[in-house]
């Protein structure tokens, strides 16, 4: 009981007993384990996050967010990839629910009833994140994707562009909500909002280079392109170079994220800038929180987005 | 006991009692204690990964050759990122070292000598990636970081740049062996192998931008350069193409790591193609066989890299 107390709460140690057990812990090796503190505690201190995909720089950095967050209060956490697949995300909750963690960090408001039931009847809070809930029974932080399609619609259109057109990859509910979005301001505003290349695959950077090519055999007068990530974007615009066509004033190019070449590229490449550190930051937050059972004003905050105009449009 | 039977063994259980067990299960939304399990086993099932960042979509490949590697086995696995620090890799296996994991996946064989002494006392084994150890006492999966170097000099100088320069970020101890073989191969062919822009930052396709500018201030006849990564080469090039520099007649770029972008740029870079998926899929295998106690063969190997030749030389 003393190494424990040495352990934990040191204060309350005397000195030369706490030099003692400190030297028995190096000549050792000792560690805590943490397997018999959790069983002790019934609290692990172990967070769960599941993300749709790790080798998306957009997660890693609201990882990044989470970590500097729960690093601040003494929780770790558990890393999942879902591959944006309910099915898959289900079953990493069950497989992390064995560890008893304290919450989880889920990602878009889609969640089966089913994972629903299993995180109430296991009583583990969850916050969502990357889009916004509707009602008080989800806690969600996020932003407007709707908003974010529309707002790089209202550019172009402000520019002048006559058929913008978009290109989707994934086809998860977060880009569908930009599509709806980017559609609703071109038919508002008379244009056809039907000119358009969908795929389920990953969005790359080779998919972009395919997909400009697509979208031209499909409608040669489109003359601007909204990609839905900016991977896509940047082969967008190496095939634009390839073909001679002149970015913006042949072809303008958008994208989203505002991944790390975007500033970069030549031309700088119009994007919408989500704040995706900040996401993982404030959700491990109000999930701390929910945890202490402090009240939260607002279970739907909303982040916000900023529209990056740069010389590709 | 026939509860934990029937989740562990349950063809040793009767149907009956399974059929009760599992609707019991399902109406109190039970699951399996990982803390209780670890503690009668004195097993976790968990290894601990420590890359050097997980920003770098390099080492998201090996920790996804690791999953794969790892389910396959029923392993899970803590990831941490040291962020190229010996210290925080350190303080990390002794936060990992609380679960009592089963075995490590490290990055780089500079391990410090009190990390070795911890993991030997501990009893935990350790299979370190992305570079080759020179003796027995350690395990390694990876390739030769000053081959790699040598072989893109050795390109340069047969395609008949005359002052290829390099540009090196981190300064980890896996980019200065690459700087190494690459100043190798210059010296070996009468070139000056002083030319190139170090700086301890990590690198970015911005910083790319940046570092071209740099060495063509200090060496103006530099006519190649050697990227230590992709997102370096990548930058270089926007940065050539605002300059109006041909690519590859008045500059030639070559990168390392192969990055998704790198094909399909215009003009594609030429790079090194690492194994990276097959690192971490391959060091796992290995640490899985030393926690059987099955024969190694060969604690040091080399999974090798090769030369991709594109336009932009």
């Amino acid at each position: 009981m003393t190494v424990s107390r040495a352990l934990k709460t040191p204060a309350l140690v005397q000195l030369g007993a706490r030099e003692r057990i400190a030297e028995a812990i190096k000549q050792l090796g000792y560690v805590p384990n943490q397997a018999a503190s959790t069983l002790a505690s019934a609290k692990s201190q172990v967070i769960g996050v599941i993300v749709p995909s790790l080798s998306n720089s957009v997660f890693v950095e609201t990882l990044t967010g989470i970590r500097d967050s729960l690093n601040q209060h003494g929780y770790k956490f558990l890393i999942g990839e879902s591959g944006y697949s309910p099915e898959r995300e289900s079953q990493l909750i069950s497989t992390y629910l064995a560890h008893a963690p304290d919450g989880f960090l889920l990602s878009g408001i889609e969640q089966q009833d089913t994972l629903r039931e299993q995180l109430a009847t296991n009583n583990v809070p969850a916050v969502r994140m990357f889009d916004l809930g509707t009602s008080c029974d989800d806690v969600t932080v996020g932003f407007s994707h709707e908003e974010a399609g529309y707002s790089i619609a209202r550019h172009l259109i402000e520019r002048g562009y006559r058929q913008p057109g978009f290109l989707g990859a994934q086809l998860d509910p977060r880009m569908m909500k930009r599509r709806h979005g980017f559609r609703r301001a071109l038919s508002e505003a008379g244009l056809n909002p039907g000119v358009e290349v969908l795929t389920p695959a990953a969005s790359t950077v080779e998919l972009g280079t395919q997909m400009l090519g697509q979208i031209l055999q499909q409608a040669p007068d489109c003359d601007a392109v909204f990609c839905c990530n900016d991977d896509l974007a940047l082969g967008v615009l190496f095939e634009c170079q390839r073909r001679g066509l002149s970015v913006p004033s042949q072809m303008a190019i958008a994208g989203f994220n505002d991944l790390p070449w975007s500033a970069f590229a030549n031309p700088g490449i119009t994007t919408i800038v989500t704040p995706r550190y900040q996401i993982g930051f404030t959700a491990a937050q109000l999930l701390i929180k929910i945890l202490r059972r402090e009240p939260i004003d607002n279970p739907n905050i909303n982040l916000g987005f900023r529209l990056a105009i740069r010389h590709s449009t």
